[in-house]
């Protein structure tokens, strides 16, 4: 693993766990830390692990960015940080892994942008979820982004524009994680989710992430354009050959990837 | 009705009823079988008929594609296949009836996508819905693509990547399906939202069914370009005199179509 | 305050209550109720007011289009009608100003829009929400734009086919509304919402619903393109340099707007 001074990397098995580890910062969004964060889902992407989480030291999953780093930029400088903030939370979603945020405080503003980017996400019952510069000075736009693909337009609105924090039940209930458990049970959920998400040909699914970011948000004419052609062309995949192949035979696949 | 092999077709007063017969092979879509539904949907479309049901015989409503169809096909074949197959779900959202999916048990991939992609969904509670290529080799692109229109982001990756099987009470929950019933209640629940749904003039529903699925999933301002031109032209239809005139009178309308 | 003639305006503190004051006609959407709304959006959408409520007068809150209005028009005096009141939907969405729907009674076909329209909405438990077109002769194509993008597609079919009233709860659990209280706490909930929306940086804030409005139902690589140049930006406005040095001098901010 490279030298990190601001995350933790781990790999187990197959599945590589990211952690913010500047607790003291409340694991806030530093443009050091931003590079960090995207070398390191680069490195994970590039290898042969199926399953990356993404995790937090300290009492707080991510604060967003950093304040006093922001303060001291003009604004080719605040653009640059934005710009280095989205490449990161596009390649969460551009890696061929199954990324799962493991949310155990508050994710706010750029944090609660991580959780909406992970393609999925377990929260404790004591996490929460707030868009706060709505209520301050400087709106969350990049934020509401993700969070408006995740959430209906009312309740993104309830967010954005006044700050507030809701729950994780809440945050379930409105689509934005898929689950909530017991604050002791976050890990063995996460590990059971990762387990259900990365079962399977890992280059097919590689594929069918990609695809399917591919084609939301599109007029479903547009979206089918794509998914159409993928569909064919992943059907001669050695994965889906041997999945079907197995299906016939009525024996257990051996993904060859 | 044509001579079908692979489906029923029967007609109730003003509503179709078109039911997938291969239980043996769990309903599952081989070319010939889109090829009878896709025929099916298109002469109902063309009928007077206001309504269509889609359901399923056996134990299962609809397996997907048929494995036994698809392994044999060479990259070219299977284009043709999947062609076929989405321009089945299309032709359900561009005939003018309403059409509703009568869901009695497993829905998967693109039996899921079936439902999908029906205008509306009734579900009995033992029915379930899921998109298993996430846990095998052949990914279900095109099945996400309506699903993730009904459904949200997070909830979509929950399918596709995991390809667990959902319940119905949580595809209700998650707007995948309109109701969830006892199973004994499943084709009076069908009957009744059908009634529901096709109630007024059919030539006005027809018009707004296919305007509906010409705005979504586009910025709003090119949603209204369309549909405020179908709204002012759709005014001189004379459903919506015939409407407009019995409000004023106090009287009942009397449908022209 | 202008001279209206359909509505009632009037301001306390920084907040406008624009109300539909046509309750014998269910404050029906007239062409001269239109006029007057959109005027006094506009106005408000100028002055230095930071919130605006919407509400109704009487037993409904708003019936949709006046059929009297409408049936003495041909084609181009309905579209004319159409596009005026498109105008204003999008008008609601346009001010810089948080935009409050209070929702007491019946909202249906452009009154469900206008719910559908305004930011945030609260309703008390008596209220309801329909698409009655779909039921009539004149299907609610506009109407089905917003409301669309508020709740999920197989749910935007129920209300736009059936055309029947849902409850003030099913339209909380759909994402229609923000909130559903008890009607003799409706006004309570909504000073209290309006309260929570409209902290913080003014200027700030309105940037933010405008580039939210801007980024929405379009492909996230284009809603970022939008929103990254927005938040650079955003960054050197007075607001946003009073809340950040406000947040690390761990003082309270006095916003400059």
């Amino acid at each position: 693993m490279a030298d990190y001074q601001h995350i933790l990397v781990s790999r187990e098995n197959s599945v590589v766990r990211i952690t913010m580890n500047r607790p003291a910062r409340r694991n806030s969004l530093s443009y050091d830390h931003l590079t960090e964060l995207l070398a390191a889902f680069r490195s994970a992407g590039e290898s042969d692990a199926t399953g990356i989480v993404l995790a937090g030291e300290g009492p707080v999953f991510c604060a967003g960015h950093d304040f006093g780093d922001v303060a001291a930029r003009d604004l080719g400088g605040v653009r640059e940080l934005v710009l280095l903030c989205t490449e990161l939370m596009r390649t969460i979603e551009a890696v061929p892994q199954v990324v799962v945020a493991r949310v155990h405080g508050l994710a706010t503003a750029a944090g609660c942008q991580l959780v909406a980017s992970c393609d999925l996400a377990v929260a404790s019952e004591s996490a929460g979820f707030a868009l706060p510069g709505g209520a301050g000075g400087w709106f969350c736009h990049t934020p509401a982004v993700p969070v408006a693909r995740s959430v209906g337009r009312k309740r993104l609105m309830e967010l954005a524009l006044t700050g507030d924090v809701i729950t994780a039940v809440t945050a379930e209930r409105w689509g934005l994680v898929n689950q909530v458990v017991a604050d002791e049970s976050l890990d063995a959920a996460v590990a059971e989710l990762v387990r259900r998400a990365t079962r399977g040909s890992a280059v097919s699914k590689g594929w069918g992430k990609r695809t399917i970011y591919a084609q939301l948000d599109r007029p479903e004419g547009d979206a089918y354009a794509v998914a159409v052609e993928v569909m064919a062309a992943a059907s001669q995949l050695a994965g889906a050959r041997e999945g079907m192949a197995a299906f016939l035979e009525k024996r257990a696949a051996v993904w060859p990837d």
